[in-house]
């Protein structure tokens, strides 16, 4: 069995939560690097052989391919503590990571990459028309966090968990999408107990 | 240990996926329903004691309340045949569940809401400016659907899992939200071996 390949942008905070989870846990991840702004995740050969849907993250293990960021991080936590094993904590944990892909990713992380890498300037008029409900949105995401964070210091249990790992990547980079995070105290405390976990990686 | 009790609209799929997963395991779930429309969800009552972010559906197993559809099928299910022991097809199990959390719900789902149960005349400038965005988001996660459907008979594996529940919930009503699902025949084909399953119960 080979070492597992992220096909990653690592520009992406989808790609950087399965780094995260690797290194927490001091698992080998090979990479490969696709710029996406540059469509090299459309060519044929990409949808060929590594997703149809022309997206990444990917995971690759021995020659299977897993898109979907939060299922990669789930394939490689396998038994570790990052998934607690209470069957109601393992839900709990679930609960958090989909609503970090139905109610904070599309908004926080859509937004961040609209200004901050495509530049607003650029966006199409129905881009622009989809602008101030993403902002809405994502308030409401960073005040469901910021809520439940001001009585726990994880989102479930005692620990640090995937749950975490998931809504890091982007929280903590929510500003560039034009969220204040000052507005959050909690999440403001809780970002910094992650960037003190042991084997702990910044984004880039 | 009492039944869970599922807080509900029955008008939602994400509510009908957690009793279609009660039904085709035979476990007892008793109900409480609301109706979202008339603010039912958003009473300061709802918000103290339920979910204070005024959502359903919420699952509440002795007195702890779990929201999230996917999250409380996964809870019900436990160790159950819906979901797979393998840890590559657990991890794609829960790459379509995320896939239809973060692809499928927010573009099919919600224009069902919008133009089945809201009505196109009482949307706001704003929900109108994000249909054409959502109608083309959503035709391209049916496509892919319909792709994985036409090589395999359910999403992972040889038998039904969770990732069918979850997405038969809204593929089955997507017609009511303006997608014409005779586009995609494997969808049509895999929504019919859905209904013959042992235990099979239909949305309403």
């Amino acid at each position: 069995m080979s070492d597992p390949i992220l096909h990653e942008d690592p520009r992406s905070g989808n790609c950087y939560k399965i780094k995260l989870t690797a290194a927490l846990l001091g698992l080998p991840l090979a990479t490969r690097q696709y710029d996406i702004l540059a469509g090299e995740t459309r060519t044929p050969e990409f949808l060929a052989n590594v997703n149809p849907n022309g997206r990444i993250p990917v995971l690759e293990i021995d020659d299977r391919f897993l898109p979907e960021s939060n299922a990669a991080c789930w394939y490689l936590a396998g038994d570790s503590a990052l998934i607690p094993r209470d069957r109601f904590a393992q839900a709990e944990m679930l609960r958090w990571m989909f609503f970090e892909q139905n109610s904070h990713e599309p908004n926080i992380a859509t937004l961040r990459f609209w200004l901050h890498f495509v530049g607003e300037a650029q966006l199409s008029p129905q881009q622009k028309a989809q602008m101030m409900a993403k902002r809405i949105a994502g308030c409401d995401a960073l005040a469901s966090m910021d809520r439940h964070l001001a009585k726990h210091a994880w989102f479930v249990g005692g620990a640090v968990s995937l749950a975490d790992i998931a809504l890091f990547a982007y929280t903590h980079t929510a500003e560039e999408g034009g969220f204040g995070l000052g507005d959050y105290p909690s999440i403001g405390a809780w970002l910094d107990r992650m960037r003190g976990l042991p084997g702990f990686i910044p984004m880039q």
